[in-house]
């Protein structure tokens, strides 16, 4: 069935037929639904039909013969209001849980024009730092307030949550210990779901995890790594842990520091208390809960730990034009990420969120930022003193935002907690306590609720007045003067300078001007799916339902999130084939960690726990060996033939030689070479033959979606990149999710939670947490699912077909200019391929890096840069671009070929030329000494095509410099860096 | 009080402190909130504190001596949930009440990224076309979609609603029969609101509209100027006009018809029948009923008429480069309206709801649009058919979306009406029918609801299943053959090509990319108060509860906008120092037009109908004359003296000589010469010494609130422009508001509405309607309610102390290079100031226009050119802009002076210098002919001040050629105008 601007469908009824709503959305995905560009496109490829293409591309071994059982696509606004309904479900209580997630005001103006901006939240990670300059400088801002609120000298651009922060502040003790120092100790009163996450981590890298209070710690064997204290603690308590830290250092021990932000604004900062790591949630900073994230962690440390901190660090580099010039730092730890040698496998993170928090200090600054401590701490006083007064028995040890209530007995707990949610609050149920905590939002009306309910569980009238409370409030010292903080922070302009709604709003559109993004062309990056982000997938995120749950809040007040997460799975599980999802996983990365752990407490269920290697062909994402590394598995390494296909020969070889040890194999399908292996079967039973399950990466589903599934091809597991195949923005470099389904053998073992525990057969041999939050960052999962209704079964597939079709017309159009490295069995490429500028680089010395940096001055961000393989570049067009946006690129791309030969053909110059030169700046171009300098003309330069004349995207830093910035890392603002007259890294840029 | 960052406030008790919260708005809405700057402000103001500013400045014996009783602020989620628990006391019913308003999908795409984006709603009307090619080829989109569909060779770029519109035609019919045809005919089966408000109107232009069927017009005494028609009917029937048509022109009348887009992309157009002129609303292409407003009206006509048209018309003209480029053309009917000439007052109209609904058609396309027509008329049929088999008596003529069933008695409509409410169901009832009205939004699901309604008034089972009236719905033709559609529409690519979200997201931001706004720069228009439209207001206007409202709902489900009128109407009372207000007015026009008319009423009602003269200085605004003119009144001017003062000897003397007749007085305060006159009060006790009444012209209310106020002032009705003084965006030109506030003896006089009635003791003496929808633009009314809310008493006065000091400030910096024209008593200004240009244009021959242009290089908006004063720059700072921003527009203006100078001194060439070329457009600047045809630099044109290293706003046009423009008006794009191979003006511009 044919799809033109409208749909035609097929109707079961005259009635269906009359009120089938209009505002499909499939014609809005796809990108070439016009039946006349399509039969151009089907010519050029050299095809009838779309069934044609398929048969001649996805082997028929593997292609399923079931249609997906989502249904019937449901249009826009019936999508919506089935979301809303079902959402509705969810009750909204008065929320003092506390426990690492706040209610926090995000200012209405970072709202709308950050994370409901597709101008920022469709940029893809800032690898072409010369069109993305704005969010550089964002993240550098973010950056810097970390380390300025925790006085560490190094922080990075954001993890996935407090959690696995953590984790990999663990793993870097353990490293710096260079892997002989095994036990890590953890205080009791860190968050219960950091101390889940750390446990299950460090059993893959042979770490031992001691949970006990600081003070009994013990370091008399010399085999402590490191030690991990919370600051505030979990229970709220504010511990001076000068003595612990100096203990700990004398015990060989490093020390991390999980701290809260907005408390560091008036506490003591860890970075003075002598702390090596400091991390955290920036949640509180103007990102909504989100029923568990997304948010930005933050992670800092001392400069000597610098080259080893995971994560993206934004550096400050020059551009070829001398001006400095923001990047991001030791990119190479990236998508080339140190294979097996890696201590961490972090790809995706949160970019969109440390932007929003980094706005959120930007807009407030210091003094305001302090203000709302101050007065959260007012409020934290003001229950204290009231409650005390009721006659609990309350914590009087120093506390921040939150308060501690013994009550004596678990059954009183219970009562206490029971009358508050009756009263419409949820407080934290903490063992014979709980815990209450306040945050910007709350209110004096709440503040009377809560005594109201605190009241009656005594049975007794509430307070008539909160005057004297809050007059003692006022007058005693805010904080412990030996826990204040007397240090200043975030003194830069920056943080001082835009405190008005146009001074903000001007400063963030200025920021967005520099960015290149989905908003402006195509961003065809092999591998990383740039596909539509939809505007009506977007809007149920910022939803009231949606987007303000604490994630810890009882599961029964949350039916909405319970029938939309049941939904979601079975459409995952569907999708892929398998038995069973899980939603947990932050990101792809996450995904393969928890898919090889599932794999591995499979093992050890079974009693073979020895089996501990993993095949990964040579051609995989730098993150299949570093999750396995991670597990402590040993990897083995298989090669490819000369056409790209895992050499069977040499994996059925390896697999048998290991067969005793063998663990699993991890592939990616399609490959990563962007072709679909005829042998994927034949690969997935010579693993399960010799023991072996199969773990396949995720990254490439928009090939097999409605095709083929890895469940039915033989796979035991896969994660999805929830931010690839099903539309959520990729936010400059996150938010991600990379739920993982599993065959019905591993389901036993997916993730739990210590605090939302699953209910249900496999409590006891889940693995545990994988992240901070039960479902990950649930308040993004609802952009897939609005996808995949909008799409329906049909749609779905029509999309992945559609991206198919995409990439071999481009690659048609382009193989005549540029070889196509690897291509299936009937010359077929699965939805993306890779272009080869090895030859040409020989010929010509332009390599792929100037072929990149040129097309930023035709208006496109590159394709993805020598991965798979060094000197190509890698094209996913994907199902949502039009023919007129492919042929542009395409012409982009011939018209550059032409330019390399005009180098080859010694009529420009070898090094003076626009590809080496390239991406021009205006200001370049605007020199007046342009003519001195560069053999050819400004417009070629600029104007290389004609559409920039209609719409120019303009990069703002010359080519950067990416050894000199690696060699003077320095990931925040030093005051220096700054010209004074004018508040911004605009003038650094 | 000083406010810092954060503001100080005195608090009355602890407790207020600790719980006040901290999101406060006033610190983010004015520009120089830190102490520091406010003190430099001070300095080179030469004063010591507000409070010294002030009295310098207004005179005493206006100064209020009271504080507004408006309150304390509000937070800025404070004001959100207070409006948000206000607003949910509305009911929104499934809707089928029709009469010009419908439900309709705003496609979610352009809900967010026009609607929602300031980069779209603050821009200004587009005067300075070279930085607006933007929004001027979406209303030109506008403009060409209205032609086509309605095929009419001209549009306009929308108008305040059809009402208005339907009055515009009319008094166009009598200007066309030069006013000697006094009757205008009128069908009974037009809209109730549109026939009240066409006799409100008529009254001033001393016509007599005549209400009755089509068929019974008789054009005997050939005194008709014109017809007006309804096409579908009111009542849902499609009536054939031919006949009626040609009769009408054979009398001697024009031809109005009042139409539908939608139905009109299945119906014969109007312009094929032969209609004159053509309008309606075109609110249902994607712009929510919002209880009443905003939408665009779109008003189309012959060639031969074009020049009387009213409101804006976008046209072709070619830049100064011999590119096209896109302007508004026959400007001076503008700002330099023909004053007492003029047949039209209008001013500010919709262009943003114009530019939603152009972007709706652009991404439906014709096929879509027609899909979305067929569907609807489907449900329509489906609906006649199954009542009619529910035994109702079904009007079968001819219908598009609107079904009428005669049910007898009056008594009988009640029980169906009642019965549908019961069901959560409005229907439409009209005497002894109801109609039900169908849209794009209804479901299969509310159809069922809606059967079952009907079917339980007959006491009667509802029908078990549609489908056999689905299948005869289908199968009948769906239109009769005489009434069809047959020839095509929107053919052009730029309406057959941004199907996809992407395509339509990109072709949004490339427009967007063009248009400078608030988001890059102060907009310095005096008269215009371009203030900071902050966030949070804009957020509730998108809200279910506020925008989906039918604004005939009955009033007792609309419980919320009660309250919140009511509240808003007394806040606006409060600061205008009046009695009563009303909401009715959509533009300050409107308001001009409707508080004279309050006047004229007031004085028939004494027995002084004969009081006719209206005395307007010189120095009015043209709207002053025109609303005068509308009226019937006679103007008599009275000039300035050379202060800039009203010449109170001039005007006591004219005001005594016409005591007689004398009605009103028209003046701007403070003074369009931007001066706070001394005189005021006296001028007001002439007036009413003389009999008659004080009109005050509210626009530079940003000089007044909290300090002073029209009521005690003296006047006896003033309009407010909300869209200046109460933050409403420009939206590029519309929507607005234009409120009247009016002294106790105006009040019997205040508008009404003949669907929604007044309740209350004024219902017989009120003026009828003003505005087709009894509140205006109900849904932009929030945004000035948070701003009052948000800001309180204390803060509205102090916003109004900044926008006086930022205006002296500004006057200060600039004085010695710019004579400042006007001033007041202590040599102060109020909060707008004009910079004379005269002389300097004769020493140089650089004029405002040059300055103005010049401006754009320099990344401002130009203020306001030539008004009130040819040869004059006026500039209003508003109180939003901080010291920063203020000074880099100084700073520009400075370097511009020095320009000049160098001109002056011959060291640039007179003509070819960078104030005569500009703007300068990348085209231009990086043409390889530059060093070649211009005698300066390319930086000089280009980047002529730091900050434009930093960011550059590009004009995308050379200056523009207003001559040529209107000499070869052209209001459509023709197809020839079309560059082939890329669909969009973008290549014409
Ligand atoms: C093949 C492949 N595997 C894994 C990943 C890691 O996914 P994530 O960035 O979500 O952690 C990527 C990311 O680009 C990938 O391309
Ligand atoms: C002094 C004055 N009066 C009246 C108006 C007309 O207001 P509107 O454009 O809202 O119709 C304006 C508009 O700028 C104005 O400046
Ligand atoms: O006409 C004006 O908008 O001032």
């Amino acid at each position: 069935t044919q799809k033109g601007n409208t749909s035609t469908r097929l109707y079961a009824s005259a009635s269906e037929k009359v009120f089938d709503r209009l505002d499909t959305f499939d014609r809005r995905h796809n990108g070439s639904s016009t039946p006349a560009s399509l039969q151009e496109m089907f010519k050029t490829v050299g095809v009838k039909s779309f069934d044609q293409l398929i048969e001649e591309t996805v082997p028929a071994s593997i292609r399923a013969n079931r249609p997906l059982k989502v249904g019937k696509a449901l249009s826009e606004s019936e999508a919506l209001e089935t979301l809303k309904t079902m959402m509705s479900k969810n009750k909204l209580l008065q929320n003092h849980i506390g426990m690492g997630y706040y209610g926090t005001y995000t200012p209405t103006v970072i709202l709308r024009n950050i994370m409901e901006n597709p101008a920022w939240y469709t940029q893809y990670t800032p690898y072409q730092a010369e069109s993305a300059q704005g969010r550089l400088e964002s993240l550098l801002n973010f950056q810097t307030m970390v380390c300025e609120l925790t006085a560490m000298p190094i922080a990075n651009a954001s993890l996935l949550d407090e959690a696995t922060a953590a984790a990999e502040a663990m793993s870097m003790c353990f490293n710096v210990a260079k892997s002989k120092k095994t036990r890590f100790l953890v205080s009791d009163l860190v968050h219960p779901q950091t101390i889940a996450l750390l446990k299950t981590r460090a059993e893959g890298f042979g770490i031992q995890v001691v949970v006990e209070p600081v003070k009994s710690f013990d370091y008399s064997k010399q085999d402590v790594c490191g030690v991990m204290m919370q600051y505030p603690a979990t229970d709220g308590t504010i511990i001076d842990y000068e003595a612990d830290v100096k203990k700990a250092h004398e015990g060989g021990a490093r020390v991390v520091m999980a701290s809260d932000l907005l408390a560091l604004t008036i506490l003591k900062p860890p970075g003075e208390i002598g702390a090596d790591f400091v991390l955290g949630s920036a949640q509180r900073f103007g990102v909504p809960m989100g029923y568990g994230g997304p948010h930005a962690a933050f992670f800092a440390t001392k400069d000597e730990f610098k080259r080893l901190m995971p994560g993206r660090i934004i550096g400050i580099s020059k551009g070829a034009d001398g001006r400095p010039a923001l990047r991001m730092a030791l990119q190479t730890r990236e998508q080339h990420i140190r294979r097996d040698k890696a201590t961490s496998n972090i790809c995706t993170a949160q970019a969109l969120l440390a932007n929003m928090a980094a706005m959120y200090g930007v807009y407030h600054g210091p003094k305001g930022l302090a203000d709302i401590a101050t007065r959260t701490h007012r409020l934290a006083t003001v229950f204290q003193l009231a409650a005390k007064d009721l006659g609990y028995n309350v914590s009087e040890s120093p506390m921040f935002d939150t308060v501690k209530l013994s009550l004596g007995s678990e059954a009183e707990t219970k009562k206490v907690v029971d009358t508050c949610v009756k009263q419409g609050i949820n407080v934290r149920p903490m063992g014979t306590n709980v815990t209450v905590s306040f945050d910007e939002t709350h209110t004096e009306t709440q503040m009377k609720t809560l005594l109201k309910a605190f009241a009656d569980a005594k049975g007794k009238p509430a307070p008539a007045s909160l005057d004297k409370y809050a007059e003692k409030a006022l007058a005693q010292e805010a904080i412990d003067p030996k826990l204040k903080r007397t240090s200043p922070y975030m003194t830069h302009k920056i943080f001082n300078s835009y405190h008005t709604e146009h001074e903000l709003l001007r400063y963030m559109m200025r920021l967005q001007s520099r960015d290149i993004s989905l908003v402006h062309s195509m961003i065809p990056l092999g591998s990383c799916t740039m596909k539509l982000n939809a505007t009506s997938e977007m809007i149920p995120v910022t939803w009231p339902e949606v987007g303000q749950p604490h994630p810890f809040a009882p599961r029964d007040q949350m039916q909405g999130y319970a029938e939309f997460f049941a939904d979601l799975e079975k459409d995952l599980a569907d999708v892929t084939g398998f038995y069973k999802v899980s939603l947990q996983p932050n990101s792809g990365a996450q995904g393969e960690y928890t898919g090889l752990l599932a794999i591995k407490k499979y093992h050890q269920h079974r009693g073979e726990g020895h089996r501990n290697i993993c095949i990964i062909p040579t051609s995989a994402h730098g993150t299949n060996p570093a999750s396995a590394k991670m597990l402590g598995m040993k990897i083995v390494a298989v090669g490819c033939d000369e056409k790209g296909n895992i050499d069977v020969a040499e994996l059925r070889e390896k697999a048998v030689k290991h067969s005793k040890e063998l663990a699993a194999l991890m592939v990616t399908y399609p490959s990563t070479h962007g072709v679909f292996e005829e042998s994927i079967k034949e690969v997935c039973k010579i693993i399960h033959d010799n023991g072996g399950q199969v773990y396949m990466d995720g990254a490439n589903m928009n090939a097999q979606v409605g095709l083929c599934s890895p469940g039915e091809i033989g796979a035991d597991v896969c994660h999805l990149n929830l931010h690839k195949t099903f539309c959520i923005p990729h936010g400059g470099g996150g938010p991600g999710m990379g739920p993982i389904g599993v065959a019905k053998q591993l389901a036993p073992f997916l993730p739990s939670h210590p605090v939302i525990p699953f209910q249900g057969e496999n409590e006891k041999t889940a693995m545990g947490a994988v992240s901070a939050a039960p479902y990950g960052s649930s308040s993004i999962l609802p952009i897939s699912w609005m996808y995949i209704k909008m799409m329906g079964s049909e749609g779905l597939k029509r999309a992945t077909e559609y991206a198919i079709l995409n990439a071999n017309y481009m690659a048609k159009r382009l193989e005549k200019a540029y070889p196509i490295l690897y291509r299936g069995k009937n010359g077929r490429n699965a939805h993306e391929f890779i272009v080869d500028l090895r030859p040409l680089k020989e010929a010509s010395g332009i390599s792929e890096t100037d072929v990149a940096k040129r097309l930023q001055d035709y208006g496109f961000h590159a394709p993805t840069m020598s991965w798979p393989v060094a000197g190509t570049l890698m094209i996913e067009p994907t199902e949502s671009e039009s023919k007129e946006e492919l042929d542009r690129l395409c012409d982009a791309l011939l018209m550059i070929r032409e330019e390399i030969r005009a180098v080859e053909e010694g009529r420009m110059d070898k090094l003076n030329n626009p590809l080496k030169n390239a991406p021009h700046t205006q200001d370049v171009v605007f020199s007046s000494n342009w003519s001195q300098t560069r053999p050819y003309s400004q417009e070629l330069a600029a104007y290389p095509a004609s559409w920039t004349k209609q719409f120019k995207f303009w990069p703002t830093a010359s080519r950067v410099d990416d050894v000199y910035g690696d060699k003077n890392l320095c990931s925040c603002l030093g005051m220096e860096a700054y010209v004074n007259d004018h508040p911004s890294a605009e003038q650094v840029a």
